[in-house]
């Protein structure tokens, strides 16, 4: 009688990529290929900004993000701040209240205190700002010469207050989009320190809180389809996700797409589309058209969210093809798609 | 009328060393002067494992761990099996059942994608053995010679379960101390590999769930006072922040720690203390002494605690100082403090 043998899979000389990082296509990738065959379940396969769980009877959410930004201190924020807001919008991009953070720390040996200092203390701040706690934390030191100053893992739990759910799978056609303000500071004030720009006026990350704008959003009674901030990848990356998710058509115009005079110029110079460039302080929602003037009007009266307005509808796919697809209406009235980011724009972003 | 100003500490030539990660003295000093002033809150001073929080109206504990360790692939495990036990771990030091994981990665670029693989795929058996799912992850990439082929973040949630307050605070004069296993495999196991050294039989990690033996000492009634987790720093620094914690002097005898004759060989041949030396699958638990000869019996029924035994007892200090103290009774019977790890006996063992 034969045996059969499950076959280990051979080795291959495929390396890791700075760009399997970058929140686009490589991404999902290792995403598809790795992570999910091998922790495959529900709450992983959601494939939101975070788990939606249920422990000891209440309705969770659960997230963890690391943070490898350089420089570590940049205009408008540090890697200390930025691992806090980013953490807490990824509980608020899931309608849940943030309840408490995690904070894992995987300093270099020779890394000045100071430094460590100056992040930890931008970290309370933001933490306080946030009202969530820093519950419980870890550090590690590893030789120098194998980390990058400093790196950090903030882990955040939440309880969800959202009556709904909100994710890709609650998009209608007939939909808006709305987004939160201006696009592209994050990056551009990233990119600026790197590349030593000088702009005229103060070019600072947008890193922020995002979730009394998504709890002023809660507390109206709006009913929220899917969040999404707009992170690594920026806009278009987070429009694609959601298209291919919902297998639907997002539209969006061209001349309702929010970006600062000073934004645009750094992009064309640097020549970086600021659709795909990096924010830490704006979020994308999915209404019904009936809730977009109230919902606009709540999103502004908070200052997260002041520059908040409609760019874009959802559609049904035309043709049969059951996969989404995101286009782009320009200035001129030509269209075209919109894609997935393929390669790393700008690396080490958060 | 004179203004006060609040001045900036003035810059300091300190730097990090390797040992601010050993979990020892210099963990503690970072802890107490940078971490602890900047995120005070009841959870954290607690200096537990993990937090406990009341969340949504349930009793949760929350835990983070970063995972260096060096190489990637050590006789009896990997960084993955490492990232999931040894959180799995810190919840069941809470007496919390294991809910949930997140996994947070940073690689390096140029990272074999089949060290990746392998790093993944042991992950999801440890977390497949341990009953707890990966919930929830994020991919960064660092350039190359900015980290150290892979890094690891774990971060955890558990419903508490054990009934009273398990800490260092419910430590009593009186207790009786056991430790699950022998002592030293983990840390030596690494330190083969890097030393080369050869032994004449395999040289294995202890790296294991807790969980079941917490369990199964709950489940039967046990009234638990402390748990820890003899990871970093080894059972004497275990015991020296419990002491320190509780005000109490914790006395152990030589004769009755176990330490198997390969481990105590390589200590002898490495000039490494065997009660500094981490382990990623043992653990110390303080009870009553009318519940030891029960409690043994308990643990030695599960496969992961087969090896418990008694090492000690707690005792009231005798001297008016307030500060715990931890002794040591040595084979020949005289008497010496066992102190907490100063410097970084084994660096990156976790």
């Amino acid at each position: 009688m034969p045996t059969f043998t499950c076959p280990l899979p051979l080795p291959t000389r495929e390396r890791i990529l700075l760009a399997h990082g970058g929140g686009g296509r490589l991404t999902n990738q290792l995403l598809e290929e790795i992570f999910l065959p091998a922790f495959a379940n529900t709450a992983l396969e959601a494939r939101h900004d975070g788990a939606l769980l249920s422990v000891g009877g209440a309705r969770l959410a659960m997230t963890t993000d690391s943070y490898v930004v350089q420089p570590l201190v940049f205009p408008g924020g540090t890697i200390g701040d930025l691992a806090v807001n980013g953490t807490v919008n990824d509980l608020a991009m899931c309608g849940a209240r943030p309840m408490a953070l995690s904070a894992g720390f995987i300093l270099e040996e020779g890394l000045a205190m100071d430094t460590l200092r100056q992040v930890v203390f931008s970290m309370r701040d933001a933490a306080m700002m946030a009202h969530v706690p820093i519950v419980t934390g870890d550090t590690k030191v590893v030789d120098k010469g194998k980390g990058d100053g400093i790196f950090i893992n903030t882990s955040g739990i939440g309880v969800v207050v959202a009556p709904g759910p909100i994710g890709p799978q609650s998009v209608r056609a007939g939909d808006v989009v709305l987004v939160s303000g201006d696009l592209g500071a994050h990056g551009i004030a990233i990119l600026s320190v790197r590349e030593g720009l000088q702009f005229e006026g103060p070019m600072l990350s947008d890193t922020a809180c995002l979730w009394p704008a998504v709890e002023a959003l809660l507390s109206a009674g709006i009913e929220i389809h899917c969040l999404r901030d707009l992170t690594r990848g920026g806009l278009s990356s987070a429009l694609n996700e959601i298209a291919s998710a919902a297998g639907l058509h997002i539209m969006v115009q061209e001349a309702l797409i929010p970006v600062s005079a000073v934004v645009r110029g750094a992009c064309e110079l640097l020549g970086l589309d600021p659709l795909y460039v990096a924010n830490e302080g704006r979020f994308a929602v999915f209404i019904a058209e009936k809730d977009a003037d109230r919902a606009l009007t709540i999103l502004r009266a908070q200052s997260v969210s002041a520059g908040a307005v409609q760019v874009g509808m959802v559609h049904e796919r035309k043709s049969d093809r059951s996969s989404g697809i995101v286009t782009l209406r320009s200035r001129i009235g030509g269209h075209r798609v919109l894609d997935m980011m393929s390669g790393e724009q700008l690396p080490r972003i958060c």
